[in-house]
């Protein structure tokens, strides 16, 4: 036994126990919370934030890094936690503490003002505190240090390698067949999918929820499912992973995506090896790659006609006043129905990408000082009308309708599409081994797709990065023609007539 | 501003910041951690105690406190402040890190031991860890150093002031009016209260108790109730306070004093003075005191005829199948029969005290060498004998029951019973205040009792001690007469035929 590596281990270990238990105060906010502890519990989160900080910027962590760095008798594993734990102890000291504290209290401030600038629908409440974020985030940006694009600086943060050059690549790929396919689907026939929204009972609606999950093998002794406001995972470590999900009795679709969109990401994180608790190897991967997971149990495989041969039967049987009558062919171009429409969140498949493509087109241009804060909305709702041909009424269902910019995440948007680009070439390797998913997804299939995401993404941590990790599991680095080809089969089929 | 002053309350208020954390991290792991998450939830909490532990004895904060102890420019409450801090932060400074280090490792082991024994219902399973504990803690007592008794220096830390001689005294005082009382009732008609064993519907009582919490007028804005195994209160801050009950379908009692117990508990934490969060005088006088809150609602109130004048009709309109043939008069001696038994957790207000008595006397006796842990069971079973007239099937139900002793927590028990105590002596003040409350408690006199709470007991802190805060509120200090006029004059009221 290596006693640098063990020093080095029970330090980080600490600090991801602070970390998780600050995940669990913010977990206990979205759901538990009663009203009046919102503001103890600010300060609860900032002080445990404030001290995960210091250590992790503990010079004394940095030499215990750098000693180990130059050690030849550690194993693989051991190396690239070393490794890994350098790279971000260095990234960390790049930031200052007093950076760190001017960013979060204006960033605190700038979620204020995002609240309040949707009450009162108006970007105006929002644009000087969004425009001293953007600021500190350049500022970052410069502080951390990049090639070509400061842009790349803040993406760095969410998926280690990813740059402009890549994304706008990526993108470009994809814009021309989206556009073929939306432009084909506007001559079709419209779908109805009014049948969604009838009126669907909680209760019933939370059942069908857990039984899904269950059915997708979460394992409840290493997690739960709650209610929140806005549906998320968090975990405390790979036992204990938690989803929650929310239930619009008006609107069916809600909480079933939902579900099987968290329970993907939650798969991923009870897959993580339990032997690297709070170690890099036991971390996941990139937000692109944690998106994959939602975007491939949510959509591959939840919005696909394998699932519901299985689960429409018992959907039926929880709501069979408002479904009986519906065949499954309907149900599932219900589900499907494609519509250029004002809410990211709210999008279907095709044209969820749209929405991605313009946040981050956005984000692009403030960070390179190429488009200023005030100018948001204006651009805002001229690309929602170039690429999605709809008119946006307002701020609130327009350029005020995510949390992001107001937490300061910047460079994180483009993931939530390169995620669903990753989903459908992993699913289209594991169509190739498995078969038997492209007829009827049931228990026994759900297991089999859960046991290739083991052998083939779960165990890694940090291991590899998002490309090396896609080509090993598929066979070659990331490719949009996946995504294309998944979905001019998919909707075509559906708009075929 | 006293620049020093607020060096010192931002300095404790973030240690409270992180005991907080790991309060809302113990209350998870008793209401909603998925049990595979056990292992990682016992090491954040002892990350987060070992970082409190750290910060508290840091000499910084010592010499900040000798400081200010030294200023003539402070106001009354931060002099008081100061003063109560610099206490706790010599008594720490008593205990090396390595001492509290060794107990949790001690006590971590002896409590599974516990769990252990009580499943095999067997002390000896128990009794060697246990012994390391109660080395320990003599040890303690000599680091913490005392007057007179050893046991002196542990039960302070549970209520400043107390000693050996006082709870003798108390003791004996009490013991030959609860004879006589006891000795009056065994030739009694026994009471039946078999009604409180049908089954009462799980769903329905959650209801009724959350419908007697809000009349009390627990704040569900600042607080709320969840299930556990073990019901018990918990806060974040004032402003944060939850409960927990435990619901058998077999015993409505369960939740329903459980309820009334642990709301009386949450009103006093919802009344501590909300700017003072984290300070002393943000926290409770002492577990007597706290204890005399809980049974103040518990029995003084929840188990009084005036308060079921009200409630007894909504509790019939919950179950009328059960309790429509079930008298007021009936339903109240039922709720009050008393009857030597083997379950603390489950004694009437009368022989409870006998209870605690034999607890009190083993961990005196223990903690001066006077008795050996072997000797435990045998002395236990022959104080049950003695004082109860019962005879101890064996050690699950003898002296495995209570988990306190698997935790260190020696010098606890007797605020079982002191709280009991000043309870009657508060509830004494409360009814020759407010009169209607020896009538019927409904809506209305709660909210008079509540005021009087928060004009005499909750907004002090930790301002006075026991002692003190029971002489300004009802004018002398603690006697065990007022409990005794309270059980005789109800008791032989029940009893009378």
């Amino acid at each position: 036994m290596n006693n640098s590596y063990e020093l080095y281990k029970s330090f980080i270990q600490k600090i991801a126990d602070i970390k998780y238990a600050s995940a669990v105060l913010q977990w206990d906010q979205e759901t538990y919370l009663p009203l009046k502890g919102n503001d103890t519990r600010g300060r609860q989160i900032a002080t445990l934030s404030e001290l995960a900080h210091q250590q992790f910027t503990d010079e004394k962590l940095g030499a215990l890094l750098e000693e180990l760095s130059q050690q030849n008798d550690l194993g693989d594993s051991e190396k690239r936690n070393v490794q890994l734990s350098l790279e971000d102890y260095r990234k960390s000291k790049k930031l200052d503490s007093a950076f760190v504290r001017k960013m979060s209290e204006v960033v605190n401030k700038s979620f204020h003002a995002w609240i309040q600038a949707r009450k009162e629908n108006d970007f105006r409440v929002f644009e000087k505190p969004l425009h001293e974020v953007i600021e500190l985030k350049k500022q970052e940006a410069d502080m951390l240090g990049y090639e070509t694009h400061p842009y790349n600086a803040l993406m760095n943060d969410y998926d280690k390698g990813l740059t402009v050059t890549i994304t706008d690549k990526l993108f470009e790929d994809l814009r021309p067949g989206l556009m073929i396919l939306l432009d084909d689907i506007a001559n079709k026939e419209p779908i109805d999918n009014s049948f969604l929204h009838q009126h669907f009972d909680k209760d019933l609606q939370w059942k069908f929820g857990m039984e899904m999950l269950q059915n997708m093998h979460f394992d409840f002794e290493a997690g739960r499912q709650d209610i929140s406001e806005h549906p998320f995972t968090t975990n405390f470590s790979s036992r204990d992973v938690r989803v929650t999900t929310r239930i619009d009795e008006h609107d069916f679709g809600n909480m079933t995506w939902s579900c099987l969109h968290e329970g993907g990401h939650a798969l991923y994180e009870q897959g993580l090896p339990e032997d690297q608790y709070g170690l890099p190897l036991g971390e996941y991967c990139s937000l692109s790659i944690h998106e994959s997971q939602s975007r491939l149990w949510e959509n591959c495989i939840g919005r696909g006609l394998p699932f519901w041969k299985t689960y429409y039967p018992l959907l039926q049987s929880y709501f069979p006043k408002q479904l009986s009558h519906i065949s499954l062919e309907q149900f599932y171009k219900g589900i499907n129905q494609v519509k250029p429409s004002l809410i990211r969140t709210e999008a279907d498949e095709l044209t969820y990408h749209f929405h991605v493509m313009i946040r981050y087109e956005i984000e692009k241009q403030l960070i390179a000082g190429e488009l200023n804060t005030k100018d948001i909305p204006a651009y805002w709702n001229e690309m929602y009308k170039k690429y999605l041909g709809v008119t946006v009424p307002d701020d609130k269902q327009g350029c005020l309708q995510d949390v992001h910019w107001s937490h300061g995440s910047f460079g994180y948007f483009a993931t939530y599409s390169i995620g669903s680009l990753y989903a459908a070439q992993l699913f289209a390797s594991i169509s190739e081994k498995i078969p038997a998913v492209s007829h009827q997804i049931g228990l026994s299939e759900s297991s089999q797709v859960l046991t290739w995401l083991q052998q083939h993404i779960y165990p890694f941590g940090r291991y590899y990065d998002s490309e090396a990790l896609c080509k090993n599991a598929t066979g070659e680095t990331l490719n949009s023609r996946y995504f294309i080809e998944y979905a001019t089969r998919k909707f075509s089929d559906i708009y075929k007539s």
